[in-house]
């Protein structure tokens, strides 16, 4: 039986994320460069290695208001080959639709446990980002040990260079799941739920019916709203809940306005 | 026990993409609101909503220049309520390091078997990003029932609007952990790897070899390099293996080059 534990030792700890590399091959656009290192201090990864890159973009890359840190601290490489020259594991980065790689295919989900196995090894891996407009090519990933796949459309696999970078570093730094809460999760009963509008005309009733009764002064009613809001989310309530309240409030709001009819 | 199955029905179908709707509250920059639209169509998602846009930088991003078809398709709003009222369960996105909210928060890997139950219900459910400089305000996340947050690093937080949505999405659209291999992993010794410039080495030492055995014509040294690299990758040599296998070629070559010489 697989526990959480195990999943848990399968995903990527901070200290580890010192040993992995994000190397980009040729990127072209000063704004995807800038992108790669911004997800990269999200996601608490600090080595960046530029292999062949243009100059005049990397340079305008460096220098951009605001550059992340990261970006400060990049290494240059003049080849892929140099860039890698230091790690045990080169993971390429690219989409399979168009070739049959001479590469294993990882699924992106699949690699932390890759990963973390070589990183028990000792050594360094690397994470490899082809260039924007065609990705790594064949020669590129003759350095790689696997090619990591991004599960996207097959009518649009093609993502932007900081968002795949993104998603893949993500992936590594994401916490396990939570089991425990995931089975609570499927045991509760599937119950039809009131959708916002109709969450917000109960709020309006509710809302009228604090005015008619003199519950709080005007001067409050917006703050009433927001609480009441939240509140109405938090409750969870059912449509036939809703359909409830609902005719509750509608029943004291005509009491109230009507203090002297029938009972 | 949990089963595989278990994780596997917690996550998206393609079928309940369809009942999904990503909603953009007030988007500044139309490079953020292209890259939002790039990332569903890359995930399979089809319904973007944009509630009170600046009406300019709007019409510049559903014109600009290969503007992915669901920007096309996209819905417009005066307001959050009004973009969200048909849906059950909305969910926005954002931080919680500067700001104590009112809904419950929920990491983002967290999501998909909340927003299964919902979607099982039978409605449609909102997934909602605020405006790129403060993200969605108290008064935002009112329409919402839970505060969706990507697991970052405390030191650097605020993600990148476009990457944000397709981390988001990306995790919406992933299949389960494979289990199964993931247990298989582990069970495997863990020994010393070559680095890259390791097995470089060793590619030279046999490529230097194949020439001195007039293995294959010059016309190939290219083709040959290419494929002994990849080969040697496909392999994982330990490095003990590797250190065997350079022996051994040094040898031979060594033998080659002094054909005459005693043995």
């Amino acid at each position: 039986m697989l526990t959480r534990a195990l999943l848990t030792i399968a995903l990527l700890t901070h200290v580890q994320r010192e040993r992995l590399e994000v190397v980009l091959v040729s990127p072209r656009n000063p704004l995807n460069i800038g992108a790669v290192a911004r997800a990269m201090a999200n996601f608490g990864f600090a080595h960046l290695i530029v292999a062949a890159p243009y100059a005049p973009h990397w340079r305008e890359a460096k220098s951009a208001v605001g550059a992340p840190e990261v970006l400060a601290g990049a290494r240059e490489f003049a080849t892929l080959s140099e860039a890698v020259a230091g790690c045990t594991f080169i993971a390429g980065t690219g989409t399979v639709i168009h070739r049959k790689p001479d590469q294993p295919v990882v699924p992106l989900p699949d690699l932390p446990p890759i990963l973390e196995r070589e990183l028990a090894r000792g050594g360094r891996v690397a994470l490899v980002f082809g260039p924007e407009k065609h990705g790594l090519t064949r020669g590129d990933l003759s350095w790689c040990n696997v090619l990591v796949e991004i599960p996207t459309d097959p009518q649009q696999p093609s993502m932007n260079l900081g968002q795949a970078a993104a998603v893949c570093l993500y992936e590594l730094a994401r916490p396990a799941i939570p089991f425990t809460e995931l089975a609570t999760l499927f045991t509760a009963p599937a119950e039809a739920t009131p959708n916002s509008a109709g969450l917000d005309r109960l709020a309006e009733l509710i809302e009228e019916t604090m005015l008619a009764a003199d519950y709080s002064p005007a001067s409050m009613a917006a703050a009433n709203r927001h609480d009441l809001r939240v509140l109405l989310r938090k409750l969870e309530l059912s449509t036939l809940d809703t359909r409830r309240v609902m005719g509750l409030f509608r029943r004291i709001l005509w009491r109230l306005k009507r203090p002297n009819s029938a009972k």
